[in-house]
């Protein structure tokens, strides 16, 4: 069993990592840290997870035993902080950071993108950013990896296949994508204040999300636009890129196209010929992918949880390829 | 033309009023005050509201036309501050607030369920307490009108006509009643995180609802136990009220009691033997009550919209017979 | 007053026109058929509308005063048959049809996007198809409007400007349009069934909806590809339509585009800069669209109410230009 | 490894109960029969468990590996005709029947209620019917268990404690209980259609529900009246149970009574002078129970998951029991 702890749990991603290590055969659940909640249960904030386990919240890792892994579920601007805080406090195990922070490749890159400069820019260089259906498993010896956006997970899945060798060319895909009111956190907002949610679209941050970034990471050479929307539910991300294909391609390029690029992997699922709905991957590790060819218009469809595959499922996964384990460990299936 | 005014006017209940005066074929909306819109369209707060009218919201009174009839939609314990502002600065006219300051008798009642001193105890005297199918219209000359709550209308007008002479007797009865989202005002709160609302039922405020003094006022002697319940939806209230029967009463007596009160009011809709749903009086200004008795078994059912009968319809009809106008004017039907 | 009739008046599309009938000052509600409610109150069919009308369903027009103007809100294949019977039995006044039975300029269009031969085409040559702010009043004479669709007004709102002279060139429009669950009417469907439409989202007929016929006879010669996606909540439809910008034409050209086209229509509202929010129109009458320029890049967003613009309302407008009366009355504003 | 076959498995009952089953350590999904989807994948009809098995629907048990036990996920009055021609087919294990259809001790009792004759009194006698936190394990030798009914099992587990030796008398309780549009299944209904159950509330089989039977075997001689109502969600029940306090009775007494019936149960959760949330539950076989005292003045909060404790997560734990394992095998925790 290896021990685990989870840093700044008592948010979203905090339960939802809790959650998942509970599940885990191979995870052992030795310490979660809160400011707000040092001392209470972990169910006075997760009433969800009451009844499985009877740890409290500590204020540091210092309060506990010492884990093995640690998962640090830290808004953005401060899980760099706390990766410095571990690294300072001795600890040099395995961390799996959540937050923006280390997720893209150098500091100019974050000030344009996140509007400040980086907390630690003299950590980027040791990170690894993990998706593990594009990136492949992390080098042996690897020690802190960064775990991607949501809205960046979902995109890029769908976009990748585009951006591999002898892909079909398409001009620009015209990309919206809609998520639930979880992927803005638990603490309330405007934006997530029901009366204005309920019943509600609203497109943000239009052309100029910062997840993109990490797009262009994943997915290198593929034009598209994006227009980020917000939906009224709580639990996933769903949506389509449209694009015009060159002569000559048609549907049977674009299955096989999908197939190469993930048949093998075992938590995306391939919907040729029809757009998976959202529902179908909320609770679940999975990505859906599925496409529509009709004469020369393409749209392709996706959907994850952003709190499993857009988050704690794909920790785990990551956290299981680094240690040398099957990804599939501990998730469904 | 009546010259009217709401003050505090960027909440909902603001909105709320803005729509119905705008709708009023004898009021002609002269003013709106918002400290954090002044000089900002109506639209801007209100975008539902963009087209129908092209002012701007200011700061106070002085920075418009002089009305004749002003709403105060500010929260309780702002309320008594804006109506005593109001007379400082001379206007004499007639003044609907729609906040809980008002709606109680005196100022020990008012610390007793709203836990601080009443700011302007000098005023409760002149106040008039206006649930017009219950009270009737004001007296002549009233010049203050204290608005109901949405819990207590509602509530109220379904146990009203148990406490009229000759009621049959029920023992004590339980009241399960619920809000949406709405109710709770347009500024992001940890209870209308869409996350933790959203498919969600919560209890609170049990057995002490604030609203409950108002109920004593309007259905006196009429013992109930009241669950106030927050529900998973934007706009409406909605409930029962369970009892148990003394021998000889049925099904018959009870239609009788509902008609004898309410069968000349335009905006209560009776529905003998069923319960209506919530979905029937939102976005109007009815209250629908109804009623199933099996043996000795009752329970009433009612709801209301709780930004319209529940503040803004409720506040039109006050306004109407205070003006000695049909209490439909401007209301559908 | 005008003597008005709505046939079969026990769906949606019918309530929302009942209720527009009784709100609009010169229109009197003179009878209503519903072959499941007849003999019963309207409100059987429309609890809402209880308190409004004492009316109850009948089973043909003979059974009621003779109406001056008759809408007619069967569904699609059986708005032909309707009016025909009506003209049978030798009614020579205004009908507007709700259906999709008279929108398309010939049978063998409707042959082509409904997969059936059209019931009536004889009566094709005398109908008006009306969309107020892009084809303007009605001919003098005319005696069957046609009203639209609601995704092929939303769609043909936004995309007509660019079908007008002079308009800037746009590639292909990736357009995305999302509907409640009232599109689909008052019958029980596996699309409206609660748990498979609660958060979720569900692409159909993607590149194939059958108002695209609407659409191309609205904004010829604009290239467009559309999505039809089915959304968790009962009202409005909204969307996006992205495009990428010749050269040179920025936000001020498709400023000036829209303002040239809807700057004096009174059920239009405009946000440069902005896409409008879903609820915005729900409830109401208008048409938002908004737009944002970004480099090349241009997103418009739209959104309306699919039983007032996308049905009810926009019924009104058509009768009110026919009858020679101003576009808004009966209407907010 | 069990083989576990699930008969009429495409409904929501099924999805659950196959989730479960191939989660479940101990045992092996072999078969699933479906008429509507026989020959096609699983998926097919639940395109969450995409992913999880590559088995198809059959069309009858014997077109697959022999089982050892077997679940019948068939709808009202269909459940024993399953069990009747699996027993005439010579099978001999344990079954766990879903429906209402051994739910109830004798053939009267089932007329009563279910307004019918039993499809098969004979097979009455064998039955178990299994809540285990009330009923404990099955005797040895049960080849046939009833799983209970969702409100059965939230209402039961809420009173049961009132009807042990020495409880505290409470006179009669007024019970609502409010259930997700998942418990109503699979296939479209009026009261499941998303614009009419969206931001609703409805109250239906006032006083009558067919439920209360079971209550009635769970908690003998608790007085209740019982108000069901259909909520605005997918998943879960929840409700009160207000009743009035004997003198002498207080927060103290009620919560012993609690402890000592559930402190050993390992999916019961108390939540002593609170009541639990809806969603708490939702996702997981766990109940929640709380309650609120005041002066007299007692109510009682519930919540379970329809889908879970009420039907999949309880037939798990009855399976477990009757296998002779520990409750939660299979079940988190």
């Amino acid at each position: 069993m290896i021990k685990t702890a989870v840093l700044h749990a008592a948010g979203y991603v905090g339960r939802s990592l809790l959650d998942a290590i509970l599940a885990h055969p191979d995870l052992e659940l030795v310490l979660a840290t809160s400011r707000s909640f040092s001392g209470q249960p972990i169910a006075s904030a997760h009433p969800t997870l009451a009844g499985r386990t009877k740890l409290s919240f500590v204020t540091s890792l210092d309060d506990g035993p010492q884990p093995d892994l640690v998962f640090v579920a830290a808004g953005h601007g401060q899980g760099a902080a706390a990766v410095a805080a571990l690294r300072g406090a001795g600890f040099g195990g395995l961390v799996v950071d959540m937050s923006a922070d280390f997720r893209l490749p150098d500091a100019q890159t974050y000030v344009q993108r996140y509007g400040k400069e980086h907390p630690r820019p003299d950590l980027l260089a040791g990170a690894w950013y993990g998706m593990p259906e594009i990136t492949g498993p992390p080098p042996a010896g690897t020690k802190l990896i960064a775990n991607p956006g949501c809205f960046a997970t979902a995109i890029s899945l769908a976009l990748y296949p585009f951006s591999t060798e002898g892909a079909p060319a398409v001009g620009t895909f015209s990309v919206t994508a809609m998520t639930g009111a979880s992927g803005s956190g638990a603490l309330p907002k405007p934006t997530t204040h029901f009366p204005d949610r309920d019943g509600n679209m609203r497109a943000y941050k239009v052309f100029s999300h910062q997840h993109e970034a990490e797009i262009d990471r994943m997915a290198p050479g593929v034009s598209y636009q994006f227009v980020p929307i917000s939906g009224p539910w709580t639990a996933g991300i769903w949506g389509t890129a449209q694009g015009v294909l060159s002569t000559g391609v048609g549907a049977k390029e674009i299955e096989e196209l999908f197939e190469a690029c993930y048949s093998d992997q075992p938590f995306i699922r391939l919907w040729p010929g029809s757009l998976p709905e959202l529902r179908w991957s909320v609770g679940s590790p999975f990505t859906d992918l599925g496409w529509i060819v009709q004469d020369d218009r393409l749209v392709l469809g996706f959907g994850i949880d952003n709190l499993m595959k857009g988050a704690a499922s794909q920790a785990i996964q990551n956290a299981n390829l680094a240690l040398g384990w099957d990804i599939t460990r501990g998730l469904i299936p």
